[in-house]
């Protein structure tokens, strides 16, 4: 196979004083935090649709981005030629994963069979070039929103027909991400929402969207896909308002229905911050309710009203997500996903390099620095002795269910004025700005 | 007694013409609208704190407004003579209802004993207002969050003893709002969240929160109150991050420990917009959910990001408001409550008046638009149409559970290209545009 | 020429029970309001951009639409049967202008000199399809933010050979507005602006803006064009950050290089509010200021964060704007554009049309309000009072520039109390509902 | 006098090392940073209204704060002992400014000739205590939104009197300020804006302001006082909509009147982010448009749509604050002042003195990270190159004035495809952090 990223080297670890923008200061594959290694711990992985589909295309703008693989004018070969940039490109970087949606890695043809048809040979090649073992497949999904059939929604679509497309076509992207050992698998449901309520039926769409999900459930079962199944949650864009709103909502909906053992989340970042939470409220709220699956590892832009996806580099989001995943004891099966795009004006191939190597530095500094903040145990003491009135008196009364509204207002008669502690936020601030500078 | 509000006549309906600002414009509260009189269908109701207790303070202003029974130097005086007002408006502005939260009907005292004998020397004062029965009580609460003992939360409190305080008031607050006949008993939990993750054991916190709506329906079972319970979320403000983000959030927690039956929301207009949602969404999202119990009819400001609990004149948000509540059958024991003050700028009791007037016609306007919007079916034709294909062939089997992936698969592979239908959302704007106009 | 979009007939008015959606139920075109027709009064322009090149791209979904012109395979024939549709459709719909960007109207060629040979072919084309004078051009501008030379900006890139590309791009875009008799001539700076302040001169790139404008206002000398020039701002998207982030920014800069006579406002609804003011606050203050050029009419959803575009059926926004406009005393050489897309689910030749209508009536009752609200004179009236003591005494001497700290301080001194009056909000807002639904 | 902060040492600094919470870690004002001290660089102030007037009051709840002040039944013996507390404060802590409004340091009277009384008298303590000559005055400023009487405005209020009597206080303050040395006099806007354009005369309220500041200007002038005079933008809160948005707006204004060599700007970083800008933008376009005099040195929560004036911790923050500071050649008059409060729940004397070192260490950071920053040239060089086509042929042809519309389509005309070069985001961003880690 012939080189495509002529000039880039094998991304190695140079250590934080290095000026080299194609070197990792900080992620040093091999070096041991704790008792894993920091691949273990961070379990990279890059996603084909914005490293190798994206385009620099934004509302107001076509392409700025040309790519090697570009010049073929056949859709199937150029597919090939993708895929092995791809695996030319994981390699270089060192990362263990990747992950695709179906259409990402093969074109659509003239009919639903012809579209597996290309995309079962797709696969087919990717287990070649999976061979060795070095990149496994962290996750695979379907592209249930960019085709116009999916302009009303896929599993909500108000066309029946468009809800046994949508079926036919998880079925088999779930049968090839099995084929190619993929660890989960994810539902994001861009276009499973409504654009306004004066045309739709919320209820029975939502209703659908649980008969698609139990079947999802009962195919994984039938073909022995022992993987993750994964939801992940986005509140609009593109659709105005999507079900699937935040971590709260999918559970809501979840228990509802009744799927709540059949499902994680995939939590990305900058999701999080356009329904109005941090991202670290979204992994936190996730593992405390058991079902923090794997993560989107982008950022937002606050003051940006959309879904940038940009390449993490916030040290404050990457130190506290990191803390949250060792809370979780780690990620499992999940993974640290780069659901994340450079930037339009960051055009070349180069970038792509050097994007993926400051979002895995800025990871590889917060693993360290959350690794550093749990073993100090300065957090944890601070939260016990906050709550330690639960652990003795009224409050373990309350905490073991021994205690009803009668016995409290007793309790609370007999009790003088009230004296509570501070809560202390800004040295906890400035701990967090030691261990991160520390790191 | 003595009149407070002098100059204020009953305020009476004069028609659409009217310019008298002391005047129902659209609010006739014996004309029938279907089966069922203005009056029946709205169930407004007044808040005792904002239009009582405001002062028309800001985080950057003290108090713009002064009011007849400010004059009293004794906090028990002054209470029962700002009830006999309120009684007073009540009746001018012929509304069926009101509701309140303990410390706003009576002061704290120096110990918890000498605060609830003040609530029950005012309560029994407001069962000698209320006779004659014109007006009713919507609902009652308990102000847990304006005291700094509640700083960290109420039910969620780091401080065991605060759980006891307010376990102890919620079950004095439910005890006089059966006393007086409330038909509901609302949950808001202002400071049940987290200012900063960084000090917060959320998982004990939330699990806390779940002790606490359990010991309260178990009260509420034993002294014989049958109202409906209600939570009403709000995601943000006072506290950076609130456990009842939304109607979702509340569901999913509910769900989550069994108290889904058990609770119904009660939905803020300007709560559901910080939420990033719509008023209607809330609604409809609730209704379909069966949690629909309850409202607190008021607007923001979109273009700010702080609940201003403006009194509601939208006609777009009242109309599509009284959708859904027809929708849903009506409010049932819920009302239409406006939590609402008057801007900080309208501080004569004149505007008290006035204020409530606006949104008492605006959502007479909304119930006569969106009920005729409903007689004519034409969303509902428009929208059945649209579905029509769960009704029949392998829309009928997806919905009666009689596909799976494998049956769907082998149906879209024979399917030529799908053909969707326009959402038409301008002509439905253009729609509800007519029958606003029309109400 | 062919019929392109059959079954459409002209719309006609039909007045406000008409349940035609290919109707008019308001905009009754020769209607007297006042001393002018409506049409007079609302000066519709058709944006050939959205709405003849619009293909139902968002940025997770390809095109939805699908247009009779799109089958010529050679982009200039497909070009010129874009405008013949085009004409057929403002002949239809009886819209008075219609607006472009160069590249709407015609293909870039291999390089800028056939680019500008298409351009001036197809501005042919349009001249003798504008024969007979109903449709006037009521602007033109150039499009530079599309091509990926433009990743950077135009004006403001940081590459002098695109600044002098953007020159001759809008020194022919120009031209060949002046030779259809074009009334104004817009800049947007979609691309003027940043990405990230780490990589920006933005001291030369807003020096280089304003040589950009010189040069323009001298070329526009230069060729006898008598239009207005017009800069539209934007606060962000597609750029991160844009120079021109809303009327007061572009006056900043106006006043700053000495540009300010030469160059009024182009407002869109959807700027207006991305930058956190009202579509109704940007029209005032420009008017205030004489800048109030031109209006692109639309509307966004507030909970959404990106330029939706939205065509206009919010009734309190078009009654605020030409509450506005007709205090301006019209819009003079401006007009009300439809820089609106239908929404992407609307995808019919037939939702172009229902969509225009939608936003037409929209702006027709907010005309018939606006006039019947000014022709009361009960804002006036209230405003006049409100300000009566700057007519006399102090406040006279205040104005007349005959007072100073000291004098203001002797007076201050020997008043009592101060009194303001309500500032009546609520009340005010119930008046204007009451104007919209007896428009 | 007595010490009041019993308990709490003289802050020192300790190094990056130290887990005292009452040392510095990073500040240490006498390290030479290039050839100033950080002291001199940092030029930190406390403001007198939040850390000690605050009382962690929030709209939903009363006061969680208790201070040793509070214990003097008279206003005019707690302002007093105010002034002691913060000037114990200040020594311990070793900050060389202080700021504050009229109404902070002595309280209203019955009669405003009480209230000129009452700070006439507190300001000659605070000249008793400002002696030694450790602790200068940044700023001060007139609280003119506080009061009702201010409720619908200063200088912009519909009412002459209330004109008159923000005039005689602006005039007292201003002289207070200069008795006391004051370096700059702040002029903050908070109710200068409207709440409603229904009730609003914008352009006369628009030209008083500018009278307001004139009559300011010709009073310093007069008086002799030569600090610089400062505007302090902010978009809203509380007014729904202020008229010194951000800086753009007040350049606009200052521009308008002939205004603009008269003032600087105070940045705040809350206010910026509150407008839609980042801190760093503000700072940047004060310093190219010559205005930037001090800053208000806090941190908003950018999920929060209020002004949380939080302490400024984001290193991020400080640090691109410290670059644009250090590229102005440093503050001059201004200082970096912390209008920040401590979170309502940090509520202690010593959070006090915490969130104070939080702050100042987080800025000494930002000034290390940012001096190393500009001294090695990394981002200088790079925006160097980005721009270098500006430094020659055609691009030196347009800065110098040389070339029009004619020239350029003449050179466009000649060139080939344009190529870019990539903006390196990431890269940069990557840039930045290690530049912080090694701060
Ligand atoms: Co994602
Ligand atoms: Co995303
Ligand atoms: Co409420
Ligand atoms: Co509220
Ligand atoms: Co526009
Ligand atoms: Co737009
Ligand atoms: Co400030
Ligand atoms: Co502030």
């Amino acid at each position: 196979m012939q080189e495509v990223f002529k000039g880039i080297p094998m991304i190695s670890y140079e250590g934080r004083e290095s000026q080299n923008p194609l070197a990792f200061k900080h992620y040093n594959p091999e070096e041991m935090i704790g008792d894993k290694s920091m691949r273990e711990h961070l379990r990279f992985s890059v996603a084909v649709w914005h490293t190798f589909t994206g385009k620099g295309i934004d509302p107001f703008g076509s392409a700025t981005v040309a790519r090697a693989w570009d010049k073929y004018p056949q859709a199937m070969d150029q597919a090939k030629a993708r895929m092995e940039a791809a695996f030319e490109f994981f390699a270089k970087l060192g990362v263990p994963y990747f992950c695709f949606h179906d259409r990402d890695i093969a074109p659509e043809g003239g009919s639903l069979a012809e579209t597996n048809k290309n995309l079962l040979a797709i696969t087919d090649y990717i287990k070649e070039l999976m061979q060795g073992g070095k990149v496994k497949l962290l996750w695979g999904t379907a592209n249930l929103f960019a085709h116009p059939r999916f302009v009303h929604g896929a599993a909500t679509s108000p066309n029946a027909d468009v809800f046994a497309y949508a079926a036919a076509q998880v079925k088999k992207a779930m049968e090839v991400t099995l084929g190619l050992g993929g660890e989960n698998y994810v539902f994001w449901g861009g276009r499973e929402g409504y654009e306004t309520l004066l045309n739709t039926d919320m209820e029975l769409e939502v209703d659908n969207l649980a008969r698609f999900f139990r079947m999802a459930v009962d195919y994984a079962k039938e073909i022995g896909f022992s993987g993750q199944l994964l939801i992940e949650p986005k509140p609009k864009e593109p659709t105005k308002h999507q079900y699937d709103f935040d971590v709260a909502s999918v559970l809501a909906f979840l228990r509802k229905y009744g799927l709540d053992k059949d499902f994680k989340v995939n939590i990305e970042a900058n999701h999080a911050t356009l329904a109005g939470h941090t991202f670290q409220h979204e992994l936190h709220y996730a593992r405390i309710n058991g079902v923090l699956g794997s993560v989107d590892a982008n950022q937002g832009d606050e003051l940006l009203g959309w879904d940038t996806d940009q390449f993490p580099t916030n040290l404050y989001s990457t130190t506290l997500a990191m803390y949250e995943i060792l809370k979780n004891g780690g990620l499992h099966k999940g993974g640290l996903n780069f659901d994340a795009k450079a930037r339009r004006g960051s055009f070349t191939d180069r970038d792509l390099f050097e994007a993926h190597i400051a979002g895995m530095d800025a990871f590889a500094i917060g693993l360290k620095a959350a690794y550093k903040l749990l073993k100090s145990g300065v957090l944890e003491k601070m939260v016990e002795a906050r709550y330690s009135s639960y652990r003795q008196g009224i409050g373990q009364k309350i905490r073991a269910g021994n205690a009803d509204f009668r016995d409290l207002e007793e309790y609370a008669l007999t009790q003088g004025d009230i004296r509570n502690e501070s809560g202390q936020q800004e040295t906890l601030e400035s701990i967090l700005n030691q261990y991160i500078l520390q790191a």
